[in-house]
C-alpha cells in the first residue's frame, strides 16, 4: 500500500485522541517515579514530558521527521504538564491506584508499538526496521526515564514482568499486516489490544523473560 | 519579525564571543565533575566536551541543523579541549574559586536559554516548543555530563538550588519578545542578565523548588 | 579527494564483511555485559543491538544520513541478535575466552575508527570534526551499553586500560591521510591495523591514561 496511507488509517480526530491518551498515561507513570525518587516540581515535568514524549522523538530523528511530531502539536507538550500537576497533588491517591495505573500504561505500549510501526512504513523503511522503530516509540520513553532517575531500565531486569515483548507482537503485527495489505483501522485496533492484552496478561499472571541458559539460580542483587 | 533576523541580533563577533564563553565556562564544570569523579584525563576531556556541547548538539539534531553548530566551528570543539587543560593542571585552584566558577555556569546558563530559543525560532518553530529547546540547550549538556558520571542530575534535585527554573524564565522571556516584535540585541541581553541574576540569587539564597504536595517531611536518601 | 570517493576505497563487498565484523564482535561484548548482569534474555538483545549499533547511528544522526546506515541493511540488525542468541547459550564458554572477546573489540575499535571517520569525511566535515565523529562511532555503542546497564562509562574510568586513545590515534590518522591525498585501502587498513594493535598492546601492557595532576594517591572507590 502507499506509504502515505498506512499513517492516515485513522481520521485525523480518532489518531489525535489515541496520541493524547498514550502519552498522557506515559507521562503519569513518569511523574510517579519522580515522586518517588523525591524530586522536586521541576524533576516531576521533566520526567513527565521526557517518558511521554522521549520514544517518538528518537523514533522521529531516526526517519528523519524534524522537528519531532512532539514539536508540532501543542497538545503533545501540555499533555505531559497537566498529567504533571494531577500527580503532584494527588500523587498518593494515584499510588493507590497503581495497578490502574499500569492497565494505562499498557494500553499506552499497545498504541505507541502500533502507531510507531506504522510511522515508520510511512518513511518507508523495512518491515524489521519498522518494527525495531514501533518497539523504540512504545519503550524508548521509559528508557530514559529510568536512566535520569538512575534506576536500571525496566525493560533490561529480569525481575519484572515482561514489557518488551507485548510491543514487539504488536509491532510486528503491524509489518505484517502492512506487508500482505491488511493494514486498516481495524486490524490496527485489533494488533493495539492484542499487544495491551498480552501486558496485562503477563502482569496478571507474572509471566517473565527466561535469563541466559544456566543462569537461573544465581542472585546477583544488581537492582536494589 | 523574519525569522532568519532572530538569530541575528548580535553582530557575527559578539555572538561568537558569548558563544564561546558559554561553552568555556560549562566545559570548567565538566571537567571539574570528572576530576572529583577519578576519572582519567580522557575522562576529563570527554566530559568537558559532552558539558559544553550537548545541549547545543540536542536542540540542533532536534531542530534539523545537521550537521550540528558545534560541528561547523573549531572554536567550538578547542574551547573543551581548552578548559579541560586548565582543569586538569590547576584543579585544586579551580576548586577553590568553585563559587566563582558557580557564577560562570549560571553566566552560561543564561546564555544558552537565550540563544537556544533565538535558534528555535528562526528554524521556525512555535514559541512553546522554542522555550523547551532553549532550556534544552541551557540544561541538556549538564543532564547528559550527570548520566555519564553516574550522578542523579541536578536538574532533578530538590536537594539543589533551582536551576531550571531561570533558564525557563529566561527562555520564555525571549519567547514573549519574539512574539510581541521586541525582540532585539538589547532585550535579549536583559533577559540573559535577568536568567543569570535569578540563578546567581537562588544560590545565595538557597531556593528550592518544592516536592509533590505533602511530601516535606520523608527522607529517601536516594541522591547519596 | 571528492568526498564521494572516501566511503568507497573498499569493494562493497569488503567493507560488508569488516563491517559485520566489527557489528558483531561488539555485540557480543554488549550481550556478555547483560548476562554478567543478570538481565533477561530481551534485556541480552537490546544492549547487543545498542552496543553493536549505537555509535554509528549517532554519527549518522549528526552529519544527517537519516535513515541511518543501520537501518538500510537487514545485516546490520540481525548481526547483533545471532551475537545475544550465541552468548544466550554458550555464555560460560565465552566468558572463559573473554581475552579473546578483547581482541576482536579490539578490531571493531580498529575498525569503525577508520570507517566512522572516512563516512564523516565523506559527508563534508573537516578533520578535526571527523575525527571527533570517527572516536564517537568506535566508543559511543560501548558508552550507551554501559549508561543503560548502569555502569560508568569504561571510555572514562582511570581504572581500565586505554581505549579512547587508540581510537583517537586510528580516527586522526585517517584524517591525515584525507587531507594529505594519501587515503586508499591499503593505508585505511594500516591504520585500522594500527589502532588495533595500540590497544591489544594496552590491553597486554596494562597502559592506564593519566589522571588530573597531583590526584594519583588518591582513592575514591566510585566504580563499585
Amino acid at each position: 500500500m502507499p506509504p502515505q496511507e498506512i499513517q492516515e488509517i485513522y481520521s485525523h480526530n480518532v489518531q489525535q485522541v489515541l496520541d493524547l491518551t498514550g502519552i498522557f498515561v506515559f507521562a503519569v507513570a513518569g511523574a510517579l517515579m519522580a515522586v518517588r525518587k523525591n524530586f522536586d516540581v521541576i524533576g516531576i515535568v521533566l520526567l513527565a514530558e521526557v517518558t511521554a514524549l522521549g520514544g517518538g522523538v528518537i523514533r522521529d530523528l531516526i526517519i528523519g521527521d524534524v522537528p519531532p511530531a512532539a514539536f508540532d502539536d501543542l497538545g503533545y507538550f501540555s499533555t505531559p504538564l497537566f498529567a504533571a500537576g494531577l500527580v503532584f497533588f494527588l500523587h498518593p491517591q494515584v499510588e493507590r491506584i497503581s495497578r490502574t495505573i499500569d492497565i494505562f500504561d499498557a494500553a499506552g505500549l499497545g498504541l505507541f508499538c502500533v502507531t510507531g510501526t506504522a510511522k515508520a512504513f510511512a518513511y518507508g523503511l523495512g518491515p524489521v526496521q519498522a518494527t525495531a522503530l514501533g518497539i523504540t516509540t512504545a519503550v524508548g520513553g521509559g528508557a530514559i526515564r529510568d536512566v535520569l532517575a538512575r534506576e536500571v531500565p525496566v525493560l533490561l531486569r529480569w525481575d519484572r514482568e515482561i514489557y518488551t515483548v507485548p510491543a514487539l507482537v504488536g509491532a510486528a503485527l503491524v509489518a505484517v499486516l502492512v506487508e500482505t495489505g491488511n493494514f486498516n483501522a481495524y486490524t490496527a485496533t485489533a494488533a493495539a489490544v492484542f499487544a495491551f492484552a498480552f501486558r496485562v496478561l503477563a502482569l496478571h499472571k507474572g509471566w517473565r523473560a527466561p535469563r541466559a541458559w544456566r543462569r537461573n539460580s544465581e542472585v546477583r542483587g544488581d537492582f536494589d
